[in-house]
């Protein structure tokens, strides 16, 4: 069921055909954020889903993750932890790599910032492949943190991201979806 | 004046030595966010010097003043505009190149995102040289937006970025200072 407020969130989002490259529409949550009525909707509606879970962290990932996962962590008074790119952490961290289109890359993570029995929520902007967010939980899980659900703003479901991290045992919510790639 | 406030937040930022390299104490904000209180005690001060000087928009500097710049925004009603690296930003974008310790880097802003006479305000983790906010400024003046204000959780006041800023001004605001670099 579409609620007049996820319309209203999925409205904000523009389309910008052809970027990063020829055939590619890509989904600019930067037109979300421009407008505070739809970027407060879509914070609220994560608050109201993820409110009374017991949740005791939110995790995201850099750079687009930040910017949902953290105002969400602040109005569910919790702390947030991101996950970011090889050397931008200062203390001790753990690694994952994951696979792109073509080649690989790596996640961090504070060691220290999950702790064993933590209940933790991972939001980020659009599910895609699930790559990032498969080895974010990996992340989680190897300091010994539950890892029950993951929140996106966008699903693009004929991707497959969804299924991949239903795999893991994860909960998968998005605001809304686009067809497409 | 320090406030038993700004006191709690600086408290909550660890400073991890020798990183990124020998010499250098760094000042971690991932800490402070971990830290439920201190992350939203620091968006309520902000929330509370800057809710009534009409401000059109909060502009933030990829990755970390995403994680001020955005609950801020949220906050206060207004929309959120990042500033990123190259090729990170889907629409029409002008840049601005800025110096590094060795070298130079370049930071870009979509042009539709800010209008003539926009009151614009900038926000970042932590000012040290302040080279990424000038190059910021440059970027948001150059689209026709007026900035006066530029807003950190942390000032490294020996390393000389509040002159700079002022310089081109600015008032400059911060939370908390350390000494040293």
């Amino acid at each position: 069921m579409t609620t007049d407020t996820q319309s209203l969130i999925q409205a904000s989002i523009k389309t910008i055909p052809d970027y990063p490259k020829k055939g590619i529409l890509f989904r600019d949550v930067t037109s979300l954020m421009e407008d505070p009525q739809a970027y407060q909707a879509t914070i609220q509606l994560l608050v109201e889903k993820y409110q009374s879970m017991g949740f005791t962290k939110v995790v995201g990932t850099e750079a687009r993750g930040f910017l949902f996962g953290a105002p969400l962590a602040l109005e569910l008074g919790l702390g947030f932890v991101p996950v970011r790119k090889p050397g931008k952490l200062p203390r001790e961290t753990v690694s994952q790599s994951y696979e792109l289109e073509y080649g690989t890359d790596v996640l961090e993570i504070h060691t220290d910032a999950i702790k064993a029995g933590d209940k933790v929520l991972v939001v980020d902007d659009l599910l895609a492949t699930g790559g990032t967010i498969e080895a974010t939980v990996k992340l989680i899980r190897q300091l010994g943190g539950e890892v029950t659900d993951a929140a996106f703003v966008i699903n693009l479901p004929e991707i497959g991201g969804e299924e991949k991290l239903k795999a893991l045992g994860l909960n998968v919510y998005s605001i809304c979806e686009f067809a497409g790639h």
